[in-house]
């Protein structure tokens, strides 16, 4: 089944919410455990155990795990690991972005059967979208997915994704295109797009997408779920709202973890 | 001492060059190793032991080490050290790129001092070269460096760097602009940019420029050491070039390693 089909299976009992996974200093403090490997383990293990049967899929963010070297990639494999043998589904969030060998390397790495094999992850495109080619080729050689960054909601995120490509074409709207067209030409759905969902004016045109969006900044950082409705009118595509500190500030305790979910949901 | 600094006194005595430690299964089968992890952790090893007295840089490929999960970033742990105990500089290429916590993170797990703390990173603005804040801010607080993915050789690569921004800038140029003013107001030259060195056109002015430019592409990718001094004529900013398959090829024999540099160097 493909990753596209694996989300929309889920995501019809569950909702199509993705928790991230993001396990930072404010969050580690928010549950009372120590800044270090251990206070990363429980944070990560402890918010699949309280959520693994109540959301679609899980965000674990790389670079907390990366800054605890290989005892935190480690982590991240365990953390995986509880999440699939749930049945939950694992975006994880890289922004991978390489070419040739190297990309390969990458897909591999994600997107192959090694320790870290998970179901989609993030990469971005500022090599163009083509160098990512190895990673398109493997998600749908193997049922995975990859969400490529398209129209980010930081301040900064404009100053590249609202310009034009070489060609002149907005440089957001071309990732949209690229995507659109992959999927429409296999069917398969495997590139998902990431796009911003505080952004007021998103300024792309994604009514010929098909395939799954991932709206990051849904909580503290001012998205709603309600908002969505309304700046994704023009969509069709399978929205993916993450949330992050909103529900993970809420932890340790589990049912305190399912309410903030509840909360986000109804937001 | 800035990365800066340490960067010129090494390169004074050894020249500039840097070799990519990419052990991809193309030289994993030229030095007959198997394609694991101790395949791995041997060309890894290996050619930081047969070089580590000749050149002024290694650049560890993440994605290689990344691929073999946990145990794959403990073989990279270990080269680190390895190379940083002979006094040779370590640049990770990981291509990282993020914002506000994420990003924060990224910067703590490369240019901290946690167990993958190297000298120089190397990061990817499509997100806007302000989102990488944090690692400037950190690589010139620990005397690190970073280098800014601006214009590479790949045949994509023009898609998005030779367009523009949303003030109309050329994007690869804005990256070198914005690069150049921040090394201008700290005097650190901690920014350092990646610029492919095969593409003949570069379109961008580096002459205002100051700090250090990676360049990638030497060798089996086309470019040569001579040729660096006309597509870089403009700029006195320091040359890094790398080479990688060119060099790692020529293993395991230390000697042939070395000669393999030598080539390069007088190619």
């Amino acid at each position: 089944m493909t990753f596209h089909d694996r989300l929309l299976a889920r995501a019809s009992s569950l909702g199509s919410i993705c928790v991230g996974i993001d396990p930072h200093p404010g969050v580690m403090d928010a549950w009372g455990v120590s800044y270090d490997l251990a206070g990363l383990e429980r944070v990560a293990m402890g918010t699949v155990e309280a959520l693994g049967d109540h959301v679609t899929a899980f965000k674990p963010q790389s670079a907390f795990f990366e800054q605890w070297g290989s005892a935190g990639i480690a982590v991240l494999e365990r953390c995986i690991t509880e999440i699939r043998s749930g049945g939950g589904l694992v975006i994880l969030d890289v922004k991978r972005g390489d070419i040739g060998s190297t990309m390969e390397a990458y897909a591999q790495a994600y997107l192959g059967e090694g320790p870290l094999s998970v179901d989609a992850i993030t990469i971005s495109p500022y090599l163009g979208f083509g160098s990512l080619t190895p990673a398109f080729d493997l998600a749908e050689a193997n049922d995975r997915g990859v969400y490529v960054l398209a129209r980010t909601s930081n301040p900064e995120g404009g100053d590249i994704q609202l310009g034009s490509t070489s060609l002149g074409t907005p440089v957001a709207q071309s990732i949209v295109d690229n995507a659109t067209q992959r999927n429409h030409s296999t069917g398969l759905d495997a590139i998902g797009l990431v796009v911003g969902g505080t952004h007021e004016t998103l300024r792309i045109d994604l009514s010929w997408y098909s395939g799954s969006i991932l709206v990051p900044g849904i909580g503290v950082q001012g998205g709603t779920i309600s908002g969505l409705a309304s700046s994704f009118a023009e969509t069709s595509a399978l929205l993916v709202p993450s949330v992050s500190r909103e529900v993970l500030n809420a932890g340790p305790n589990p049912q305190a973890l399912q309410e903030a979910v509840e909360r986000v949901l109804a937001s």
